[in-house]
């Protein structure tokens, strides 16, 4: 099975009833729990798939891990409360590592909020890392919601974390611009944007671009069998990131979300209040296909995007 | 560093104030959360550690992966209710041993009204398995409490666990009794018991045998400074296990806990009402020692548990 496959095939066995509002095809799993709704997620790293020594501090593989959680919590517009930490590790765990790792993890947690409260540790021939986290909110807001019409935003410029595994290969990390690497290595999680377009109730959908641009874009539309027209123009390509990477590449942890038009002004509220500027890419529609705008010209988008089994 | 200087290290970063009510030295963190306590645990299998494919089937690993993480709500009086799972495989995921996991994981968990609501799945050299899971309690029972005086109770026979693991070293799995193979393979969670228990307010303190009867009683001691005395000739012995298997054996999955005297009468009811037999082996004492008793001989005891990193 391939990763799409397995998600596929995974749903059979996830509970959907009440009081779970939503386990399938969702960032966290929601649970309604009286006033407030509780998420609940999980994301693991495996050494040599999802980082390497050879260019990832510890600390750094610490702050990753607490960002692809927070993220996922960010992506449901919920607030990240607590955390598990479990450690599989080939030798015996030593401080020459753990310290820095510790840090990375702990402070990333801390700077949200969030706090580590427990976890286990096993010995594994292969070094991985998984954290679960549970987070809180009183508006979910869920990838399902988007209707045609509805305004596509991305937060950030995208595809730097992409650029930064492309340049790798043939730089060292001296000759990677700082942005770039941090990108990839140091990456942020959009918790504090993910609670205030939560609080305004301005998204109709959202999701955060963990496999790319496009795939999670299209996660939106399948959830809502819409489709989705991009002006490819308008798609913000972080620096030395080329189009490709900003579309298809994965771990940029930006938040994509959709808006009624009629929400235009609270969300320009929102940037000012925020001094950041958001990035409308495209418009949903109700074909269920992807469209290029270019110079006038549209054409048909193939979906790619990164499948951790291919 | 071992598995208990792991423990002690990790305290340092675990966060354990309000609305946090426990999560150093504990089964569960557990958490404040308006009318009830919210309970938080997470356990990881890993191939060739945890279990090896010679001898256990994937359904037998779904099931332990589940019992495993419910017996850590048990041990704290909890109804379990939510899990994540985390699956690290080096091959694409096949339909010819997912199916067999997957039911032993999820039919486990919904015999304890448990229900798996997302998860990840990741590559990785070494298959491994982690869940997450939430519970909820309105009385959380703890380790802390036991004093001296106390009776220090354990739910059922133990050794049998680590008795399997010493004969599937000679023979076949076909000539090793099917209890023992299945108090290995296809364990049961005290989790009917602890929710019992916790409901009558019975215990003083509680912890489930995951990693032996002596260390996990050591906990206890260590948490409420004290020391115990135990009978060793009431210590039940599971068949085909030896008293140190049943002293020092892993992976039981009873419950262990302490009552005052007093609450005698209202354990033989519940005891009644359950059809089952506690076992007494012992008393906590005031001295921080472990004393074992023995035809009215009384020598000091070691402590032997099984250390993950030794």
């Amino acid at each position: 099975m391939n990763e799409k496959a397995w998600i596929e095939y995974l749903k059979r066995f996830l509970y959907e009833k009440e009081p779970v509002l939503k386990s399938k095809n969702e960032d966290c799993a929601v649970i309604n729990f009286g006033k407030k709704y509780l998420l609940f997620a999980t994301d693991a790293l495996v050494e040599d798939v999802h980082f390497k020594l050879s260019y990832t501090s510890f600390f750094e593989i610490g702050v990753k891990l607490a960002v692809a959680n927070l993220s996922d919590i960010a992506a449901t517009g919920g607030e990240p409360k607590w955390a598990l930490l479990t450690i599989g590790s080939p030798a015996p765990i030593e401080k020459n590592w753990i310290d820095h790792f510790m840090n990375g993890l702990v402070s990333t947690l801390e700077n949200y909020e969030a706090f580590l409260i427990g976890g286990d540790t096993v010995k594994s021939k292969t070094l991985f890392f998984n954290l679960a986290i549970v987070g809180e909110t009183k508006n979910p807001v869920l990838r399902r919601g988007a209707i045609p019409g509805d305004l596509i935003f991305v937060s950030r410029p995208l595809g730097q974390s992409s650029a930064f595994l492309r340049l790798i290969k043939n730089k060292n990390l001296k000759g990677i611009p700082k942005s770039v690497k941090n990108a990839h290595l140091l990456p942020e999680p959009e918790v504090i944007l993910g609670k205030e377009l939560s609080k305004r109730k301005l998204p109709t959908s959202m999701i955060d671009i963990s496999d790319g641009l496009l795939i999670d874009l299209w996660r939106i539309c399948q959830e809502n069998h819409v489709g989705a027209e991009l002006d490819v123009k308008k798609i913000p390509v972080g620096k030395e990131a080329t189009l490709k990477e900003a579309l298809t590449g994965g771990e940029d942890y930006a938040l994509l979300f959709t808006i009624p038009s009629q929400k235009l002004n609270p969300l320009k509220r929102l940037e000012k209040k925020l001094k950041r500027n958001f990035f409308c890419i495209g418009k949903i529609i109700e074909e269920k296909r992807f469209f290029f705008k270019e110079n006038d010209k549209i054409k048909e988008a193939e979906i790619l995007g990164f499948d951790h089994f291919e």
